[in-house]
């Protein structure tokens, strides 16, 4: 690490002067993608029990009514809707993936714009330049402490999320440009979540701290505190601390005119992504060739050595194991159809058709495939061997979630929590955020009508 | 790192079946010690911008107004209380520590319960109990972590003091172990706080947050939340992730026999521990001499070297900066004969006659002193040279503050910050908490009378 490297000054300096109109298009209309994926997740998520126990606890604290918790008909403080929304668009692993990094961009960032647009009018466009402000110094962060950061335990997600999110508030609320470098020393000295928490409700703590405390942040350096100078960068700062030998380069490279807001990318399956081409496969092959998942006698799929070491998970005890087992899923694929929030409950977990065909499906190493890449070969009770190929799944980079399928995610994880929003009237606003007045009619928008 | 060492069950078990008449009786009457020198630190703290900022933009998303912000009119929700409280009690660097890890142990702990006890009855033995295992807790992951730990960035007192705070609030609401382990690690999952931030208001952010997410953590432990059972000792959780070589042993080793608790000290100046033995050579000598400061030509003062390199900050530019410098140190001491709150002020440090006697203050190393000791010699106008030696300053684990003089500390810093409180009833009502069956007494009694 470059001792005199500077990154806190350099990023408050671009929060300040990036302009919304010297944005590329596509940068844009990434924004809206990452938006509505978020709040559709969130939708799905919003029933769980990490954000149904949180907005137990919390209610009691929680100052006026003045923010939408999404899905639900009580209303909280802005601080406390953005813990309970963070938790909600990430609870089912289901939303965005910063690919280099893993970071999920979206939770940490989107729930303090939407929880402050409510308190005060705030216009669709500055709230999607705020988004993407923020989430570009969250990526750009990770990037510069990735791979360490995350392998040595801690849940990047949370870590640069709250200095994402303090950056997109500093935007928001207009700080100038000491201020902002002051609101993200206030967010990085707040990072936390440790990767031992994954798999439990733990991790949501930190997931929904990091909005909640991205706005204090923005808020206490607007009334004047203090903050190191150098938080992000100084010896005992952020990225000493949290990284080692991290590349503070690439923080500011290029920064303004590539945009890793824009490398965002959406899961269509709310499982293991290195299971998605095997769902691709198999839901492709059921499709061609009419198969009935009961007559199958056989799932044999070859792929990298990772496939196997992930998800080679026989009978999974719980929805949540089914989501990193390659078992569970060829058969939810053959036997439904379909490998969206449905085919990962509990329930399905203990469906005996699903284990016993779970039973017939293997999964064999084939050093020669890239991680992204599998072949999948399939035998009917008749015999007949039917194979197919993916070099790179559907909602990869490669492969992005086109606008019309990223609808129907939302739809679909409205239908299935049950949250009577008006799932329509959300996506028609979010396409229109730019030219609204008032971006927080999206957040409105995620809760049954009054 | 034993990778099979077992630290959070180990506590949560302690946690849940100490009782307070095995406790000795030292160790309760220091518990009461620690609690009032906190409280006192807090009236003293209370005016401070960073508190003052801090009530400012929280108030707007407080909850009904349940818990008593120390020092002011305005009540808040118990979570952002206990927030302004910790900083209260921290900001000045003038509340109490724990030798071998630099922890301040109140200032997480203590709001959290105080908070706590204002919301439903709460007995006075039982939150003096609380704050002991909370203490307890804090203070032994700290030592598990010591030294790396703080010296590779860690702000110590936030980040086991989140953990202390969750112990603490797990006994006072009656978790049960397996509740209690959860909340020790939805506690460490939030710990953080950069030592980047010393010397700036952000510091107060991690110690402000400590006791309120300690509240959470056992709260959401209560509600059902998971955690995973080794958050604390797990080979991506706090100890591996935040330590290095972390010795896991200490955490329970005579856990309820010895107690960390019982080792606190309390500083008699507000200012750098290494200058403690400074003052007390010095405000010996002006008494015993009956000296003149402005008729002083000359102040010597040999000690170790750790001495020169700490405090060697001749004209410091503010209050804040006065505290780690031994010129204006020694200057207070023989103009004012005195080294309070008072002598510590920007004024204070912009007096020419301070700043002109600090000119004539010179420090010597010796290498054979130990840090504790100090040779101060002082030479007057008419060449008389007098001389003292210290060998452990007042407040120090050999020479502890007495009752008497805390009660001194907090009506001094009560009456430096102008709160009207009745401190005469403040200091009555701690020494008798272990009596009375509402503990929220004493933290009523940090405010004015209405």
């Amino acid at each position: 690490m470059d001792p005199a490297a500077e990154i806190t000054t350099p990023l408050a300096r671009f929060l300040v002067r990036s302009r919304w109109e010297d944005l590329p298009r596509a940068v844009r209309h990434e924004a809206k993608r990452t938006l509505l994926n978020a709040l559709g997740t969130a939708l799905g998520g919003c029933r769980d029990p990490a954000v149904e126990h949180a907005l137990a606890v919390l209610a009691e604290f929680s100052g006026p009514p003045a923010a939408t918790v999404i899905g639900h008909p009580a209303r909280t403080d802005a601080l406390t809707a953005s813990f309970l929304n963070a938790v909600s668009v990430n609870v089912l692993d289901f939303d965005d993936t910063h690919q280099p990094t893993i970071i999920h961009p979206a939770a940490p960032v989107a729930p303090a714009l939407l929880a402050w647009a409510e308190r005060a009018p705030v216009a669709g466009a500055d709230l999607l330049h705020a988004l993407v402000l923020g989430i570009e110094v969250e990526c750009r962060l990770g990037n510069a402490v990735t791979p360490y950061h995350y392998a040595h335990g801690w849940h990047i997600t949370s870590t640069c999320g709250v200095v994402g999110a303090a950056a997109a508030m500093a935007r928001l609320i207009g700080l100038h440009e000491d201020a902002a470098a002051r609101a993200l020393g206030l967010g990085a000295t707040q990072a936390h979540g440790l990767v031992e928490s994954l798999g439990t409700m733990a991790k949501s703590v930190g997931v929904g701290n990091a909005p909640r405390n991205g706005i204090v942040a923005a808020l206490l350096a607007r009334q004047g505190y203090t903050a190191a100078p150098r938080t992000l960068e100084g010896p005992r700062g952020f990225a000493a601390v949290m990284g080692r030998e991290a590349d503070l380069t690439v923080v500011d490279h290029g920064l303004g005119t590539v945009w890793e807001s824009a490398r965002n990318t959406y899961k269509p399956y709310p499982c293991g992504v290195v299971l998605h081409p095997v769902i691709d496969a198999l839901l492709d092959l059921r499709a061609a060739h009419d198969l009935d998942g009961a007559d199958v006698e056989r799932v044999v799929v070859r792929g990298h050595p990772l496939l196997r070491q992930r998800t080679d998970r026989p009978r999974p005890a719980s929805g949540r194991e089914a989501q990193v087992s390659i078992q569970h899923t060829a058969a939810v694929c053959l036997l439904h159809g379909a490998a969206g929030i449905r085919q990962f409950t509990d329930a399905v977990a203990a469906d005996p058709a699903v284990a016993a065909l779970g039973d017939r499906v293997e999964v064999r190493d084939e050093d020669g495939l890239a991680p992204e890449a599998v072949v999948v070969a399939v035998r009917t009770g008749a015999g007949v061997v039917h194979e197919r190929s993916v070099d790179g799944a559907l909602g990869g980079l490669e492969r992005p979630l086109s606008d019309v399928q990223i609808e129907h995610k939302v739809r679909d994880l409205a239908a299935f929590s049950g949250v009577a929003c008006d799932a329509d009237a959300l996506i028609d606003a979010i396409w229109r955020l730019d030219e609204l007045d008032d971006a927080a009619a999206v957040i409105r928008a995620t809760v049954p009508p009054a």
